[in-house]
């Protein structure tokens, strides 16, 4: 910290994102990255649509949103584009959370949500899981201020039914719900719909997992025309030109093939139960995932110690530290052999002698 | 305003960016863009070489950095990237002011400081530049707190001697100062090599301008490791990835072909200058640019009537309504086909009946 650091952020633990591997190459399962290269159509799109880059970027990104309100049957005006959905998960913070405004989310869930509350030093609180990892309603029933859901849950994987969501938006209109729907295309069921019944509802979704645009940087968010203007007042007021030309051309792209999109997810959803079968059948314990990982432990090895063997034999999942989830690890479902690999090596690695 | 949006930013007044035109084409000289594309090479290069969109970006481009190091004589862990150096001009004004060290930087400069300071709720105070808009180092030698100064200054263009910096650099050693480099290319003298000396100075700057790169997003600062690392603790705390792969691998390409910004540079400040003197010649008077704008004003036509005027007739230029510069014009400096066509629709606009 050098001597300039503001007092203020002297509390502040940033986020520590997934490893990045260095020279060796590993079979990536830490960071839920899609296993499937973008749509050829849409890198054969951008490439003849994007915008000359000594120009800037448009900074209202007119004609992805066009596109984007047809995708998800909402109007422009009820749309806003970011550089990945972190970027508008802390507009919200920031926008709407302040002293007389908590933040409300669950003990486990996204890392990033306590990140961006003491960045903007806005009071919060943890609500804990149910043993079995599912949220209760009825624990945010009469919570005042900004409820924060990620649907499905990360790292569990599990869904919360959207007319479980709506019974929280009707209990108290006075209260904005953000539902950060990075998961939702692997077998979620997304709130966007309920966007025009309830002002105090804000969905959050990404390009970065089922479209496969992690790198390019891509998130959205849907809510009403005075919430998205809110976020906006934020965006214009810290960087315009979030979003740069290359990926407003490559998202628009990709919303051109929707099929392409649909075949993964589909692929995605049916590795996934192949494998957490297979995991069930080697004595894991698996949360009921609808994303594109698996939350397991087993009895017969630690996560910690799980994740560090994996990693020697050249398979990368994530593990987190979180007392609660400390024996699970969160595995990216990838290709089927890349799966295959994976249930390979956790064969081998039970059978070491302890 | 949602009923949701904080109270906290209830006078928050955004940045308006230049504005985009429509479907009409125009002449092009309201944002300081280069007329002139991307390198070949750099673009060629970035295409073989950008990593797969379905990974995440390296969150530290630790190739580009390395490069960016070699070209400006530093190590690596002395820069950051941005995505567009307005991140972290956002994450030095989040970072280094308080209500304990206030924001210092001239009336007349970049219009997006007092933004940031607005959204960040630090003090700040607002220097009157000289009557000529020249700067004068005294008004800033006993201020405590954070000194942002643009140099080559926007919108005038004009440039404060490195050795003027240096002075206020060493006057007091507490004091951090921002030196935002967003228009050096353009015939300046940049304050990096300091950075090994003064560990109180952050350079700021981009590849927006002279490298042709505003579409695609990337900028960067330049100092001590101290200070990088407490920007770097800003940015793991927003967006770790914040800047896309295809501009990493843009970036790095671009740098890999100096001659090719070198040439640009030296045709803008020809026909910079040229420019300059046809604009004398019809009256107008100038600042001394040595950005890849001119700065400009006439006694015969005010500063919105004749920025109205040539909209009209398909010129964009770039008009601010403050009082002091209310009749002066920020006119970008395009290709000389550009320029005449400027020049020949000032003449046309002067010669009009009022």
């Amino acid at each position: 910290m050098s001597r300039f650091f503001s007092s203020k952020y002297a509390s502040l633990t940033p986020y520590v994102p997934g490893e990045q591997p260095g020279e060796r190459k590993y079979v990536k399962l830490n960071t839920n990255e899609s296993p499937f290269p973008p749509s050829p159509k849409a890198l054969h799109w951008a490439a003849r649509h994007t915008r000359s880059q000594e120009l800037y970027s448009d900074p209202e990104g007119v004609e992805l949103r066009a596109e984007l309100a047809k995708t998800y049957g909402v109007k422009p005006e009820e749309t806003i584009l970011v550089n990945g959905s972190d970027e508008v998960l802390n507009f919200a913070f920031m926008a709407f959370c302040d002293d007389a405004h908590s933040a409300w989310f669950p003990d486990i869930t996204y890392g990033f949500y306590p990140v961006f509350a003491g960045l903007n030093r806005v009071p919060y609180t943890e609500i804990p899981l149910r043993e079995d990892f599912t949220l209760d309603p009825a624990d945010y029933r009469d919570k005042k201020g900004v409820l924060f859901i990620a649907n499905p849950n990360a790292p569990t994987g599990i869904l919360l039914p959207p007319s479980k969501i709506e019974a929280l938006l009707r209990a108290d209109p006075e209260r904005l719900v953000v539902v950060d729907e990075a998961y939702v295309d692997f077998g979620g069921l997304s709130c966007v719909p309920l966007v025009h019944q309830y002002d105090n509802l804000l969905v959050v979704q990404t390009f970065s997992k089922s479209r496969s645009l992690a790198g390019a940087r891509l998130g959205f968010a849907i809510g009403c025309e005075a919430l998205i203007r809110d976020l906006n007042t934020i965006r214009y007021s810290t960087n315009p030109y979030n979003v740069n030309s290359m990926t407003l051309a490559l998202g628009l792209g990709t919303l051109l093939d929707p099929e392409y999109m649909k075949k993964n997810c589909a692929e995605i959803v049916r590795v996934r139960e192949q494998t957490a079968g297979e995991l069930k059948a080697l004595g894991f314990t698996l949360t009921d995932s609808k994303a594109n990982f698996l939350f397991a432990r087993s009895d017969r090895i630690g996560g910690e110690a799980l994740y560090r063997r994996l990693k020697e034999k050249g398979i990368l999942i994530r593990h987190f530290t979180l007392p609660r989830i400390a024996d699970y690890n969160r595995i990216t479902v990838g290709t089927l052999a890349q799966m295959e690999a994976l249930l390979n090596a956790i064969r081998e690695i039970l059978e070491e002698p302890t």
